[in-house]
């Protein structure tokens, strides 16, 4: 049997092309004792993935050049020589954009069913749901009446943060890079306002009308110099939510005035560092538990972009970047059948 | 009577200059009812009074164009019409740079006898003395073994927060501006390492010679570039107590690297301002309680760096400010008599 993978053809500078990937036919070997086949229903499509395709210290390792791609996905267990998997066990892991990979089990988790469909375990009830969830409650810790300003507000993360602080009571401004997306999150996801800073040329005074108590936490998706703005905005003991830079991936740097150093010291805020990992299972369990309780209940939506088919991953990526996705980016294998 | 006063005579652009300031004499008028006259023994010179010199909207009032500066100040009880205050009774105050101030009792507060001279009630027993503590330990939250660097670490602030960190079983580094000032922290204050940034050409590797652990507290007292260095050494869940920017009161604008916030982001650190306000009086009486015991152990140390005379003041201001002063600067004004 073959397979076809994606690979990393060249190391990017800035935004990635597709000229940085390939896909390569391999062949796909016999599994042994312990391990499990996988058919590939859904890969998750990530802003961090562009730090992993540079050879930088991060928190992830590298992409190796010329090897496949990894990240986390859905899939469906089709041969197991594992005892804890049989066929047909839906599974989320951490593997290869290739359309039947092998894993030793230690990567991959049976998804339980769930009341919603199961690609959800890679957007709101996965890492963008709980980083959203944690980085939201633990970090920026909401109270009723707070005013939050989100940016990369209509991603993944950032449409659940919104959505987190509107039940716990807060107003909520997003800013994003377009009205479709902004229209999505004042009509469809009940924000309070939305700035389109892609049109805005005044983003200071935009933020002063929609924010007139201050703003008492900015969640931070994009890193990029809005701070200086924002920074100028925030009322005593703000809390500044760090949890991503996709601004910077790419190799954009933003002036960034220092006087935000004094603007956090008189205001005695706090800007602080959000990602997830090395969480308590049974939090994470709990958090997702509430996560589907409120999608149940209506009062969190999510959306997902989705691609088709294992050659449109690499474009996926790349459209991140240029924030063409509404919620959550996704690719789509599903429909393909074990030759 | 007559008595001198310094007054704010021009609003300054940069580091302050003697030209900024003007002595003049003015009529002391007699107290009424519920007021006391005190004589000023000692006056605090404090880098926040540059930022008061302009008027900027800051945490503390503006001074006044041709009006006293304003400051902490050491006194003793002349004459008292008000119940709670009797002759030569020591105060510390809020109150003019001037000879014979006159208060109605809220912006003083009569200082009980103490182990040590009473001047230290403006320093290791006064706001720097508790902004060190306060900031260290609340923000700081040093633990035994991890390591501390602290900019501007032989001022009033940064010496107390390494001697406490000290006790705290931290690694301790600091970075001044002499040679001086090294071999105090060294060998006076038992400080394990200090970089001269004047002629110190290599922060960052020096940095990581004397960090072969990383850091985990960064104390910022200046509020300068090194910020890019520190963060790229410090360690997961590092905290950065935020709490002066000497470097940037009088206008100079340093380089931020906008990759601290990816670096902030991946060590899940926290970067948080502090300032000495609203304190719970219990605690900055056991807070003062444990620092006197310490002192009177030798535990810590303190040093002062004195003028004299009222019409110093104004030089002793802008000498902080091209960083003259070992420990608290302060203006001692106790030889005068009344008239």
């Amino acid at each position: 049997m073959k397979e076809k993978q994606i690979i990393l053809k060249k190391r990017p500078c800035g935004i990635p092309s597709e000229e940085n990937f390939d896909m390569i036919e391999r062949e796909v070997r016999e599994i042994m004792d312990g391990e499990v086949q996988i058919q590939t229903l859904f890969l998750s499509v990530d802003p961090y993935m562009r730090e992993r395709m540079t050879p930088m210290k991060s928190h992830m390792e590298s992409f190796g050049l010329k090897e496949v791609i990894t990240g986390t996905m859905i899939g469906k267990i089709m041969e197991s020589k594992h005892p804890d998997f049989t066929e047909d066990d839906i599974v989320s892991g951490f593997l290869g954009w290739q359309e039947f990979p092998i894993s030793n089990g230690t990567n991959i988790r049976k998804i339980e069913p769930l009341p919603v469909p199961y690609q959800a375990m890679l957007s709101v009830l996965g890492s963008p749901g709980l980083t959203a969830y944690f980085g939201l409650l633990d970090v920026g810790k909401p109270k009723s009446g707070e005013t939050i300003v989100i940016s990369g507000a209509a991603g993944a993360v950032g449409s659940m943060v919104g959505q987190i602080a509107k039940i716990h009571g807060c107003r909520v401004i997003g800013i994003s890079g377009s009205d479709d997306k902004n229209a999505y999150l004042v009509n469809e996801l009940g924000f309070d306002g939305a700035i389109n800073y892609k049109t805005e040329e005044d983003i200071e005074g935009e933020l002063r009308k929609l924010c007139p108590d201050g703003i008492d936490i900015y969640f931070d998706n994009v890193g990029n110099e809005w701070i200086n703005n924002i920074t100028k905005l925030i009322n005593p003991f703000a809390r500044i939510v760090l949890c991503g830079q996709i601004s910077q991936y790419n190799g954009e740097t933003p002036y960034i005035d220092p006087k935000i150093f004094g603007r956090i010291t008189k205001n005695r805020a706090i800007m602080q560092g959000y990602l997830i990992s090395g969480l308590d299972p049974q939090r994470s369990e709990a958090a997702r538990s509430e996560i589907a309780q409120w999608i149940l209940e209506g009062r969190i939506k999510y959306t997902e972009t989705i691609s088709d088919g294992l050659d449109s991953a690499p474009k996926a990526l790349i459209d991140l970047f240029h924030g063409k996705n509404i919620g959550k980016q996704l690719v789509r294998l599903g429909s393909k059948i074990r030759s």
